[in-house]
């Protein structure tokens, strides 16, 4: 899922910092203070950027046009697989597809936490909504502790259209929302995607229509809601058990 | 759990922020520009702070001592639960004890995603060392989405020894941990704790010792292990769903 790419120039550098890329490492020309450079080494500081001074030439070198203007970094570069790429993963492992569709989520600590999840419990991929959420960015990167690194997510432009044409590939949906049945009367073995809503406003109303179940985690305290990625969690642990065999 | 408490004085109300003090609301002295009051503007940003700014005639008012130097803010003061009272809460409801036990968490979201989680499973509070871990700051409280005015936190000095005397009182320890046995395969019923390690090494030696099982969640993935507070979720729900009569 990850390719790596020298990004040069100081605007270009400057920029990659704000959009949150994965920044591995910065080379800045060695000796240079002015305004432009300052900047960009502030980024790289509240970003915990290894920073190295280097000679004109060292740029030169890792320069792929020449035009560094004094600063060059490394940057990770994660890519989106399609839901067709996911689903032949399934296959290939021949395994009933197991698929995390995210409706909205915001928070980059959630959603990397959610990647690893569904890396460790198994599932084939994750499928993300292009508005409304936060794409990978570095901080996605390193909540998800390498499973960025192999688990692919998919961005598409419609969570409720993608969730009918995987009901035509033989997928039953289960969102996780409140007043559904409980999780564990649920069966969530066989072809399954796991639906999980926004941290603020849950599951929307046109994607949990979609849904063939609706599971819902017995709750008994004194508030409203688990935080999306434990939520995720709870959900893909019970089709884990359940896929070992465990009974209702 | 909670109490607020107004804090005055220019270091007392920066050191406030520093500390992570969940600030509600901060008041400062209208048309004071100096360089403090400015430093302390600048933190209430970087917090997201409500400020307002305010007559010195308002300000006196609110100053518990008059010594306000134009600034004062009102904080939320978390207080730490005895282990006491802790089990005195379960004995209350005539439940049997459920409680979290944290060996060094050091991220405030996991700590606040956990006291969130131990909140909606029933559990009775939370247990976290005194050294190696976060306390209970703003970005905790933030985190926890309420369950900290609910859900009590114990500090103990050590926590092998609350384990010890916590055995004495009938209770039974699980900690999260690898080479275990799958904790659906465990009986998590009855009183007990459920011990979390910390984000980076785990469960430590001397408390994993301790434990009377170490339950392990069957990972199927390319990584090492759950996000910490992912872990708590599954491990918490298992009990959850074995004591609502799920068989193994």
């Amino acid at each position: 899922m990850q390719r790596e790419e020298l990004i040069e120039g100081r605007n270009a550098v400057l920029e990659a910092f704000r959009a949150g890329k994965t920044i591995d490492k910065l080379f800045l020309l060695d000796g240079c203070q002015d305004g432009p450079i300052r900047s960009i080494f502030r980024e790289a500081k509240k970003h915990d950027t290894i920073v190295q001074f280097v000679s004109k030439e060292r740029l030169d070198q890792l320069s792929p046009t020449g035009k560094h203007q004094g600063a060059v970094v490394c940057a990770a570069a994660f890519e989106y697989a399609t839901v067709e790429e996911i689903l032949g993963r399934a296959r290939a492992k021949g395994e009933d597809p197991l698929l995390f569709l995210l409706d909205g989520i915001e928070d980059p600590h959630n959603l990397g936490a959610i990647i690893r999840t569904a890396n460790l419990a198994g599932a084939h991929g994750v499928i993300i909504p292009k508005n409304r959420a936060v794409g990978l960015t570095a901080a996605v990167a390193r909540a998800s502790a390498g499973a960025l690194h192999y688990t692919p997510v998919a961005k598409v432009t419609n969570l409720s259209s993608t969730i009918e044409s995987l009901k035509k590939e033989g997928l039953w949906f289960a969102c996780a929302d409140m007043d559904g049945e409980v999780l564990y009367d649920l069966n969530l073995t066989g072809p399954l995607g796991l639906v999980i809503g926004s941290e603020g406003s849950g599951v929307s109303r046109l994607v949990r229509e979609k849904c063939d179940m609706v599971a819902s985690i017995p709750m008994q305290g004194d508030i409203d809601s688990l935080n999306a990625s434990v939520a995720a969690g709870v959900l893909a642990f019970e089709v884990v058990r359940q896929r070992r065999g465990g009974r209702k």
